[in-house]
């Protein structure tokens, strides 16, 4: 069985299409600047990289393109595109669809119900996958919801202390995201550090959540309806307090419109340094001296800390501790200064340790009651994975 | 030195007259019903309790009915309203002023400006504060803002990740409130346990917050910029996400207005359990099977243990963890729900003592590295002082 995992962006399509009797990937690729007359094309499939120029108007094209170069005659790694079992999406918001679905219509306008809840988000992939659906092809289509893991939450931390029939009618409460890679790093943590009944999931990135699970399954994390909530995000904004809203419109003359895109789109570790979102660029800046530099990685650590003793406490005590994600997997300061101090807590990080950590590695000191582990997340075999279940259904 | 300290709800007014040379209560009284042709003024000085009922058409007039009383020739406390030093207010939101102040017209404007941030506490405080000042007495005026006592708090605790100007230009931060409780139990739990120099204390009632307390200063809290952040409060919302704003508009056909007017007198326990805001009735409900008044508790518990967490971490472990307010102080059963399953990280609570605690007392168990203690809070006293302090500048 071959899944092709897709992930997309307004203007992109990523891909890995990967071999699931053995989990091998066998090609991964990319669509970019979709809608241009000069869209790139890229693949690397074992040793052949190849990279095409055309026009590719929209995203059901980007899969026409993607397949002419997995089924290329000399370097191709399929011989049709009937060998493409499913194509799996790591999906963001489903409202009220919070698991693994063929999608279809009742799926898109669930999607489409959220568009202001993640618009940085699902408006894409609802143009995506309706171009992908309408361009006739035969594989299934199917969407992986980021929120799927976190169904295991209790109610009590899902719940938001608004009116109750809000939440129940209008399906608002903490669904969190990045289930997919919290999902992962519980089932490789499960593989790893057996006993580990008590895993704090920390992935950072442009995009940050938490996650506590507890005998492999979340029981609570960091954001909550929207993807604008929890840890700040690159450009996006974390938890913030709806009634500054009104007094940010009285003194900007933005409309509710307008503000909550600048939260979405200007604010996080942008927002904060009025440089970058990129924590490479703000560590680079903070080390030249710019102070708001140094204060969105002051905040971010520090949020960061917030949220994992909120789940620290929630568990009661972590055996393990993982870092993941682009900034998790490469930003040995942030993990040091994330558990810095937390030494009481029984959390000691091995600075040497920590330094040059690469691949799965355990970077705790020897006194540390909880373990600390730098794991490489694979959002896309979990994608895989949850496509096969569903299939095999 | 002679303070009233006065408490102010948009028809009543509560207060408290203290003798500053030993801190003792002098008088505590009320008047209730402002408005109304029928108000009520009671008063207790030593033995004498009165009730007077009377026409007070606002809080100028409630004033001089408090005078009356305090000046009784026969059972008061005062000869003349002339040994009154000031009047001191537990005032909430003054935007940029955080700190004590005379209050003129510049500290009412800053007041005014927040009324949309803190809608059920500015508007009636800055209306009162405008009667008693333009009645004509010569009383100074002062008031202690609950932001006060928050203003160590580092910049990491305080900037959200939004748009840097807007915090800058438009204060908008992370205020933190309760704060003349918290500095209480700063100074009591100094006296109280000698070298806890890492203390989280949780101010729990109708409305609640909890605050990280290092060497005495306050380094983080748990409200942000308004009083409708943090924990679930009785009727307002506690933290929420602002992108979920818009759907509710859409569904219900609510405005801006109305959506955050129903989450701040409609939300909280009082949302989540469809019933009522106060513990004591949750308590009951949840005792009698119901669903919504357990979820509203169980919420309330969750959150204040997740944000009692994110403390910790701040504080790298805590010598003391202290509970007061309406609920810190009566409701054994949520303080022993609150500290449940934590001996890992060294907290443990004595079920016993804390079944029975009255007054000051230490509630945690001889294995417990953290000390737990009930205390109850004394906000009068603390902005009291601060009348001092700032009259002898």
């Amino acid at each position: 069985m071959k899944v092709l995992v897709a992930n997309l962006g307004s203007t992109s399509f990523k891909y890995q299409l990967i071999e699931m009797s053995d989990e091998t990937t066998l090609a991964r690729g990319a669509v970019d600047r979709i809608g241009s007359p000069e869209s790139s094309c890229t693949v690397e499939i074992g040793d052949w990289k190849d990279q095409r120029t055309m026009s590719v108007p929209h995203h059901g094209v980007a899969v026409e393109a993607c397949l002419a170069q997995l089924t290329d005659p000399q370097h191709g790694c399929i011989k049709s595109a009937d060998e493409v079992d499913a194509i799996g999406f790591k999906a963001v918001h489903g409202g009220r669809f919070s698991g693994v679905y063929r999608i279809d219509e009742e799926v898109l306008a669930a999607m489409e119900e959220m568009r202001d809840v993640a618009p940085a988000h699902n408006p894409p992939y609802v143009a995506a996958m309706r171009q992908l659906a309408s361009s006739g092809g035969n594989i299934p289509l199917i969407a992986a919801f980021e929120t799927d893991f976190h169904q295991t939450t209790p109610d009590a931390q899902r719940y938001y202390a608004i009116p109750k029939q809000w939440s129940d009618d209008f399906h608002i409460r903490r669904f969190g995201f990045h289930g997919n890679s919290h999902r992962y790093i519980a089932m490789r943590t499960a593989e790893l550090i057996p006993g580990a009944s008590r895993v704090i999931s920390c992935h950072l990135g442009g995009s940050s959540s938490l996650c506590a699970i507890r005998d492999g399954k979340s029981i609570g994390t960091t954001m909550g309806m929207s993807p604008q909530t929890g840890l700040p995000q690159n450009n996006r904004v974390g938890d913030f307090d709806p009634f500054a809203i009104p007094l940010i419109m009285e003194k900007t003359g933005l409309s509710l419109t307008e503000v909550l895109n600048k939260l979405a789109n200007e604010g996080g570790l942008l927002g904060l340094s009025g440089k970058s979102g990129d924590m490479r660029d703000l560590e680079a800046g903070a080390a030249e001296g710019d102070a708001d530099c140094q204060l969105a990685l002051d905040v971010y650590v520090s949020e960061v800390r917030r949220m994992m003793g909120g789940l620290l406490v929630l568990l009661g005590g972590a055996d393990a501790i993982v870092f993941t994600g682009g900034i998790g997997e490469k930003g040995a300061e942030i993990r040091a200064k994330v558990c810095e101090g937390l030494e009481d807590l029984g959390i000691a990080i091995d600075r040497v340790k920590n330094g040059v950590a690469e691949g799965e590695m355990a970077v705790h000191s020897e006194t540390s009651r909880t373990q600390i582990w730098r794991i490489p997340t694979n959002e896309e075999l979990v994608v895989a994975r949850k496509c096969v279940e569903l299939l095999g259904k």
